[in-house]
């Protein structure tokens, strides 16, 4: 079975692994359009080098750059947010969604067609509108597959069960660089510290988000959509060695988990194998007797509140997981910028949930981008009155 | 749903957990029938407390004496090889097949009926007669549920997924009490050492079957026939904290794997209710931060070299297993009684082994038990020349 692949982010993490996968696999597997975002030679290598027919950046003032770089090549392209979704259009059988941030939560609902399958690494989609995009997959008979570990870990090891057999979901966090830190200590870190990720490099975003645990609370909400299963099922363990990705424990107490080598082509190779496994090289199996012990523990809610926030964000519904995730974005942007100090991240997001209060689910992407912006307005303006600036 | 269950081997260990997880579950389950070896007050009072219509105890000489601890119970009873056999004859949505030993073979065969469940924990159905259990399943309609843990494991984790996807099964080994010694301490184990498991309270056969890990060699025997793998993609892990039980690792790398505490009533309740979960007591689920780091160490199958004897023995295919089995079983015998150190155990098995040679496997019960009773008879041949004695 040979299957076509749209990659929207494809200069990213996740769009190189996935890139990858259909390198290893060309009888399997071949790419029909590409999507990036700034990065014009990136864009352009990767077209060529994966016999893409259409390459779109989102950035609409590069749309020449672009068509210079792939002069020759016989590949079309555009720029804008109209070339994007064009992109999406183009048939394809999976669409690999992995743009981050609320940038790709239009794409990735545009990309939910009758048959298709949407490998889903875009966290925003389920984060901000969770609901309306699980309702718009199943209204269109589209699939969506997990494609981070974590997800795609549970996934997997809950297989063909019902939902109703679940009593408790959990997702493991490598703990980030600061899981033995102290509170006095993570109060001082830098960017450079925060960006250390001890086992995946991944972008600047979600690395900082790891180091607060904030990833892990906001995979969580992923969770709470992608299974269906309320707040109070859902939980996190620590697990430094990152092999255990993801338990799921059934009510007769039977636990399947998910493992891999840390390795985010193994969750992409699942996802577009799927159904038909790809095979894997042979360096990229789990050896459990080679590695260190596997340790697990509970996450510490007041050294990383984060966490905290974002469980009840969870616990609250509605529209607080919008709220949370935008307030976060400004946040640890300020952060990166030396702006605040990294637990200013946490109060800056607590400082915006708690004045926004609750409110309805997003019924579709219109609402949850207008929270989004709303969100990103008043967190910026909070910023700016200096309350959280670095000393 | 409401499911009556026939219990051979109600008075093992095996027994134990499933009578425990019937008792939770009233209102789900009840018991038809029990069967049991020789333990005419054990039976009886297991016959009372269950509410079972039929108890069947296997010693035909003991008819009277369990119609007399029965009477007045209004349950009825019969002793000897007929007697079993009605007992699974006895219409009842579940056989728990737990008789241990060659014992157990028939029993086990009878009870593969049109629709019904059968949860096997009796090793030699599949040790000694895999091919020929697996046919008579598919043929007739019934349904195998693997009730030991790692094979329970095994089968939820491989959920749906075809065998095809597999790249490899992994069961997981405590190690033992042995697991740290020198050989030369274990050339001087003495039976009582043997019969030291670090996790289970198990029957003394199968204890120190795990002591030299020639346990988990049947098992892997087991595992070829019940998921119908090849040989070389069978392995072991040890696992001295027995929370990992079985991983499944797939053609793309993924694993899953199926964990739980270390008791047996996990599976039991797996297998009880199967496809309706049961709900467990609130501590029978794991907690993982609450444990010892989970490790893993290949078997070292020099210190242990009945392991190495039952891959010989599964790679060779044939009748190889069953002649492994009753070597084995009058080895373990001679060493409770002892008559012969610990490494003999593994010295008998493979003399009887060699010069038993390769064959056609089993068709059928009838195959199966004369090989085992021909192994018998000359293991016992070997014994009694005194070259195993203990000095």
């Amino acid at each position: 079975m040979h299957r076509t692949v749209t990659l929207l982010g494809a200069t990213g993490s996740i769009g190189r692994s996935t890139r990858a996968v259909i390198a290893e696999n060309p009888e399997r597997l071949s790419v029909a359009a590409v999507v990036a975002g700034r990065d014009v030679a990136g864009l352009a290598r990767i077209a060529r080098e994966t016999g893409a027919r259409f390459a779109a950046l989102a950035d609409a003032g590069q749309g020449a750059a672009l068509r210079e770089a792939l002069a020759g090549s016989g590949i079309a392209s555009g720029a804008g947010r109209e070339a994007v979704l064009a992109a999406v259009a183009l048939e394809s059988d999976i669409v690999v969604s992995a743009i981050s941030g609320a940038a790709g939560l239009e794409a990735t609902f545009a990309a939910l067609t009758p048959g298709r399958i949407v490998a889903l690494a875009n966290k925003e989609s389920l984060v901000c509108a969770g609901a309306a995009v699980m309702a718009r997959a199943a209204a269109v008979g589209a699939r969506i597959l997990p494609l981070d570990s974590e997800h795609n870990a549970l996934h997997q090891a809950l297989g063909r069960e019902p939902i109703a057999a679940v009593a408790r979901m959990t997702l493991t966090a490598s703990g980030g660089p600061f899981r033995t830190w102290t509170a006095e200590q993570i109060a001082a870190a830098t960017p450079e510290q925060a960006l250390t990720h001890p086992n995946y490099a991944m972008g600047a975003k979600i690395t900082v988000d790891s180091a607060g645990l904030m990833n892990k609370g906001l995979e969580l909400i992923e969770a709470r959509f992608l299974f269906g299963l309320p707040a109070q099922r859902l939980d996190v363990l620590v697990h430094p060695q990152q092999i255990v990705h993801g338990l799921v424990t059934f009510r007769d107490g039977s636990v399947s988990a998910g493992l891999s080598v840390p390795d985010m082509r193994v969750a992409a190779a699942h996802c577009l194998g799927v159904d038909v496994r790809l095979d894997a090289p042979s360096d990229r199996f789990l050896d459990l007797a080679g590695g260190a012990p596997l340790a697990f523990e509970r996450p510490d809610l007041v050294r990383f509140p984060a966490l905290r926030l974002a469980m009840a964000a969870l616990a609250a519904d509605g529209r607080a997981a919008a709220v949370l995730n935008a307030a976060n974005e400004v946040a640890v942007e300020a952060f990166l910028a030396r702006r605040i100090p990294f637990p200013a991240i946490a109060a800056l997001v607590e400082q915006v949930c708690t004045s926004a209060g609750s409110g309805a689910a997003p019924a579709d992407v219109a609402e949850a981008l207008a929270i989004d912006s709303e969100t990103r307005y008043r967190s910026r303006e909070l910023l700016s009155d200096g309350r959280f600036a670095a000393t």
